[in-house]
């Protein structure tokens, strides 16, 4: 192994591994969380199975970031539309007086900070394995399936893939980020057996990667290339219909080769460990946007009320919706992004190559074999107020070039996301919010928000540099 | 036939057939050319066989629209390279006197005007069928052919097809118009009979255009298909290896299609005897230029030398070189041309969306499995002072925001001529003359020009309005 690569390697395994105390610590938490939402449940009449599960379960936590799952296992009686509901109410018993936030997965659960560690509260029911009936069910089976498998080693080596992730933004499942979950880099190092193998696997990763652990579909290729279409297929070996993968957004995954082609060639403690951002001063921000060249504008509202998991969900649809709105009325896309701060804010940003277009376009008409089309159209087109010049042939079609509107992408949001947008795809969510009201600004616009707004300050900064965080560092050092 | 078709064809039939004392006219000044061009090849030694060949041969001219095409058939025993100087000096001295404008084909030829009428003398080889040396031989063949096969009902057919044809725009095989000779013409009519059959075949035109009246590649259309990829093939019944349509620019074809649907839609003597355009006012030309929307930028030269035939194919191979570097460029065209006098000035005409774009571009780097080219491009754009934003990962690729330069399409004129625009594809001739100076202009910069040159307003006027003047004057009348 590169030498550079061993030192990095052992400090950072020093780092993620967790201290005695901090596991005593960890371990009398467990116990407490189970007991009491244990209790909670048998005090609101419901039979539940109460275990810790995740990577407190399984060991392959990382030191100082300690999140524990406690799951509470309930009988198929509960019907599935209120098991949320239910158990919701049990979660806030067992954690009551701790900070609760409301979560979504496939249904509600809660989120609570107890003694300064993030809690969830997840409900599940109690069925065989395979006779699934809620997302959550493979959870208990997941821990069991990993504990039996993952060697001591191994466990080590998780802790490094998942810092990596980390430190290179592309661990998570949750809607906003679509990275890498937890059991995901267990089993990857149950695959490639170490942390190095598993980034070098990905770092020559041409067309699709497949791990399929348990062998399911040894000699039936075809057939697991039928089921899973996603890039990155990692079949779940407690449910073979399940690809663990699945929500990793291709752009992640993609991020997360580069970052391992970044690291096999140039190893180095800032993957792991990546330097804080600084926002820049207002100054800097409003020089910045001046001077770009590009034009960056911002559509801000406020009052959004969903929980994250939704609400991102809705944002990205929307921002999808939009991209595709813009698109076709000609403006030149460079990058667009969505933003919220989970509380209140959100914005969809679109950086630009203008803001304005020329006022006059090419319409291009039927083929001149479509004789009925083509005389609909030059008749159309003849006498019209908004034609420019023609109608002409042209590669044998009509065309006309003819008054574009609207010519300033801002007249073109304000325009059509006025009624809340949903003609133009946003989703019902946030269609509600733009209708109470929405502002639309353009570079230097935005240095108000920028001001009073610290969280989003940093987004913009780290949105303007547009490199990944690796490579930030990687020339700051070469500079 | 529609009633209304029938008057039409019979009034313009009635104009375009010679009256008689005009025929006489005619037939004496071929007599009279025929012997002076005799006399003068036998006074400079040049052993020829003289004949009226063209229009006035086959009994196909338009009454008022005489042409002339006087032919010398010489030995063989003259040099290809010499046929064509030696045959000038017989011209220009059977001519002489009159005024005399060198042409060029495939060799050069005399163009002369004798009494008020062109005259045209050309050179060729008195070879046997088959055994061509130059492209003209085939010139006394194609006038016997027509004569053996050309009924009088016939020939009448031909003149309303050359009228029509001439008043949309898509007569005549010269360079600079690239559309359909007068022998295509005559095949034309001599394989559907008609003139509105001629045109109800091209009307309903979808894929190719195949017309082989000697049926040399019956039962063999592979072959056919395999020798011309043209899509009008006419096989010329004294050639079989050669398509008499080879010339016809698509757009050309296209027009006189478009032509042919809306003639037989609606007839009218207005597609025979289109309104001759009147030029806009130097105050109306500002204003619309103004007002337009859209920019047009001009690229103006002077002293160009080249005969037309010559001068055009240089203008047109010059344009279509200019077209891509102003496209890969990134500004979008909407239309553009050629234009120039003939004799002395010349213009290069682009209408854009924009003479400016944006500063900044979106450039694609490798995809991330090109691990080698992917670490020459971050390195490269990493640092780089040109870079805005990036480099980042898009869509499984390295990407990054870069300053585009020029912005300014006339700055790119401007940058990219200088030295003559070889390096952008500008043919040699019209190097030559570029070198010694041009104007870029944008706009209404171009007043001073339309004001001083009375061609090119009527030019500009035409190019503005943009529609075939058929449908002009469709236009006006249902306005």
């Amino acid at each position: 192994m590169h030498e550079k690569m061993e030192t990095v390697l052992a400090t950072v395994m020093k780092q993620v591994t967790p201290k005695d105390d901090e596991r005593a610590k960890m371990n009398a938490l467990a116990k407490k969380l189970e007991r009491r939402v244990a209790s909670a449940s048998k005090r609101l009449g419901v039979k539940a199975v109460v275990r810790v599960e995740g990577s407190v379960a399984k060991d392959t936590w990382l030191s100082g970031e300690l999140d524990v799952d406690v799951f509470m296992r309930v009988s198929r009686s509960i019907p599935r539309e209120s098991l949320g509901t239910v158990c919701l109410r049990i979660a806030r018993k067992a954690t009551e007086g701790s900070k609760q936030i409301e979560r979504f997965a496939e249904h509600p659960y809660l989120e609570a900070i107890v003694e300064g560690v993030r809690v969830n509260v997840v409900p599940c029911y109690a069925v065989k394995r395979g006779e699934w009936l809620s997302a959550t069910d493979r959870t208990p089976f997941h821990t069991d399936y990993v504990n039996e498998h993952l060697s001591k080693r191994m466990r080590g080596e998780v802790r490094l893939l998942k810092k990596f992730m980390k430190g290179t933004g592309v661990y998570g499942a949750e809607i906003k980020v679509g990275g890498f979950s937890g059991y995901l880099c267990e089993l990857l190092i149950l695959h490639y057996k170490t942390f190095t193998k598993t980034l070098e696997a990905f770092a020559k990763h041409r067309q699709r990667i497949v791990v399929d652990i348990e062998g399911f579909y040894e000699n039936r290729e075809n057939e697991l290339l039928l089921l899973f279409d996603e890039p990155l297929v990692v079949v779940d070996p407690v449910d073979r219909a399940r690809n663990v993968a699945s929500a990793v957004q291709t752009q992640k995954l993609y991020n997360f080769i580069a970052a391992a082609q970044a690291f096999l060639r140039r190893p180095n403690a800032e993957f792991f460990y990546p330097t804080e951002t600084t926002a820049f001063t207002a100054e800097k921000m409003e020089k910045g946007l001046k001077n770009r060249g590009s034009k960056i504008v911002f559509v801000v509202f406020d009052g959004i009320k969903a929980v994250p998991d939704v609400l991102w969900g809705q944002l990205y649809k929307s921002q999808r919706s939009l991209r595709k709105l813009v698109q076709l009325s000609d403006f030149k896309i460079l990058r667009d992004l969505a933003w919220s701060d989970e509380k209140n804010s959100g914005m969809f940003i679109f950086e630009l190559e203008d803001c304005c277009i020329s006022p006059v376009k090419k319409h291009l008409g039927p083929p001149l074999d479509k004789q009925k089309e083509c005389e609909k159209f030059v008749t159309k087109h003849m006498n019209s107020k908004d034609t420019v010049c023609g109608p002409y042939v042209e590669n044998g079609r009509w065309v006309v070039l003819v008054r574009r509107k609207p010519t300033d992408v801002c007249d073109l949001f304000r325009q059509r996301l006025e009624d809340g947008g949903r003609s133009a795809g946003v989703a019902e969510g946030i269609s509600q919010v733009l209708k109470k009201g929405f502002r639309v600004l353009a570079n230097e616009e935005i240095s108000d928000v920028y001001e009073t707004n610290a969280e989003f300050a940093l987004f913009l900064t780290e949105f303007l540099q547009g490199k990944p965080r690796w490579l930030e560092s990687r020339s700051t050092r070469e500079r």
